[in-house]
């Protein structure tokens, strides 16, 4: 049977046309194992799909009301409850989607997906969980921005939730867990991070190797990086900054070294081939809101097509493979 | 009057190779109005400096003790009051020297700083200050690793002390000052940036511009960024990955390109000058330790002779310009 994803279709800077497009582009290349939900205003929505030809994989699904990148999350969830994040989350709730998406308002995502699908049980708080690449792969990062001002017993969920999303999505078998900190020793740190170091040491089934430094994260010392969301955060946009400052400061140069054009088609090839790398389309398309009774997955503002495509393609692979499932065994005491 | 700046002989991976090395250029460099006075064991030391042909301007001087960079900072500071830490910051008490500085162990150098110097009046907690590379220049950030778990009133200080820095060593006016969070709305970010935030209103003299977020320090929307030492560290290390991460990753492009030596001549070229970029000898060889009654700098343990040399420059141009009265003033209420 075809697995159902829900898309937000107004989600993002270019939504709709990016949605509209990655959304048509999954289904072609699935070969009718996949069927995707657009959701957001049927008059906005179906015109867009008709012009791609509206292949009969894809259904619009009426959603009058849209939450923007500025609402606020608390009061929008509360406003708005026909909006496309939440009638994609009913959708997915009600068991007539597998799985659901969305490159809107991250504030507003996990705030209606904590409404509208609730917390897994146990859970204390769901976490947004992000992708980065390294010079070796790819770095799973939690939490990034869902829980400021975190407690241990959180981190530690992080770290088990962490580990599942490794193990069933990145085919790891021993995810490498670790703890972001200012030192490898156990006392290194602030006192969130000195206790969680302790606690995690205590849990069974968990390859806790220690703590990693800021350093370590490009290098992929571990397969999971776990943190407090106020940091995650600041590191992850820190991150994403990489790919704008290196070019321009490469530019910089090349105008002082008077490099003629031709000399500098290498270096221009070498910086686009960097900037796929960081491309999100290249790692998944988007990462998972972990902790929630379903499958979540957050994309970047500014998603393009081909990371709505992949995210999809993600997100129904989170289904198949019942993560939701696996991150609860992997929270049971 | 020559200014003179005792150096910590034996601190950093490659002392006392470097540091001997870049007192001897700084000295050269400077026509005489520079003196420097090496601390460190004389019989390791002397022969050394011999070897350099012992400019006058140079001076040995006895510590017979050596802090070593795994050593624990509090329990060093306690039995080892001979080091070569000590005797340096002991040579600056007694103003016999105008500045010291050190690219040890970074925590017993702030442990010994307190224990020898003081504290400024009002200082709650003296903060470690870097400088940071961007596409527009350099970036000051601090506490980046002396004070885990900060209150608002530290960061608040932080604030002053990065202003009053930033205005008297970086010949910036009106430095704008910001404080690290995750978004530029006040109400965004952990509890710690919230109330930081509101205070931060409320000082004069302040060229408060708001909040920052991870992205926007390679691109120096501020010229003085505030944040608690804890994140502070982990970005400061995450940026230095990037120097070992990018090259990493072009190296990975250019084989699968299958580029020929030749026309790698140019991408080698503009990756040693970005690596000139983010080298410390190029902005000011080290940060100083902020806070702290007289005119300490650290640098980084992997510092070179270069950028010793520099920051022995930056030492003594704190000591000329009286840095500490600046910051001693900035706090004043």
């Amino acid at each position: 049977m075809a697995i159902r994803v829900a898309v937000d279709a107004m989600g993002g800077d270019r939504a709709p046309a990016v949605t509209v497009e990655g959304a048509v582009r999954a289904v072609k290349a699935s070969s009718g194992r996949l069927q995707v939900q657009l959701c957001g205003p049927e008059t906005v929505v179906q015109p867009l799909l008709d012009s791609f030809g509206a292949p009969p994989e894809i259904e619009v699904v009426q959603a009058p009301e849209v939450i923007g990148m500025g609402d606020s999350p608390v009061a929008a969830v509360r406003t708005k409850p026909d909006s496309s994040i939440h009638v994609g989350l009913r959708r997915h709730k009600e068991s007539r989607a597998d799985a659901f998406l969305s490159a809107g308002n991250t504030g507003a995502i996990a705030a209606a997906s904590l409404f509208v699908l609730g917390r897994l049980p146990g859970v204390f708080r769901p976490s947004i969980t992000t992708l980065y690449p390294t010079t070796r792969g790819v770095c799973t990062i939690l939490d990034v921005g869902s829980n400021m001002d975190s407690r241990a017993e959180h981190l530690v969920q992080f770290a088990k939730m962490g580990s599942a999303y490794a193990r069933i999505m990145m085919d790891i078998a021993h995810p490498r867990i670790a703890l972001l900190s200012v030192g490898e020793e156990p006392a290194k740190g602030n006192e969130l991070v000195r206790t969680t170091h302790e606690q995690l040491l205590n849990i069974v089934d968990l390859n806790f190797i220690g703590n990693v430094e800021g350093r370590d994260i490009l290098h992929q010392k571990a397969d999971v990086v776990v943190c407090d969301g106020f940091i995650g955060n600041v590191i992850l946009k820190f991150g994403e900054s990489i790919m704008t400052a290196v070019p321009e400061m490469v530019q910089q140069e090349l105008n002082e070294l008077n490099a003629k054009p031709d000399e500098v088609a290498l270096i221009k090839e070498v910086l686009s081939r960097l900037a796929r790398r960081f491309d999100p389309e290249n790692y998944g398309g988007g990462g998972p809101l972990l902790g929630v009774e379903g499958e979540v997955f957050i994309l970047h503002g500014s998603a393009t097509a081909g990371a709505v495509e992949q995210c999809i393609k993600t997100a129904a692979q989170a289904a198949k493979a019942n993560l939701t499932n696996a991150i609860q065994k992997a929270l049971a005491p």
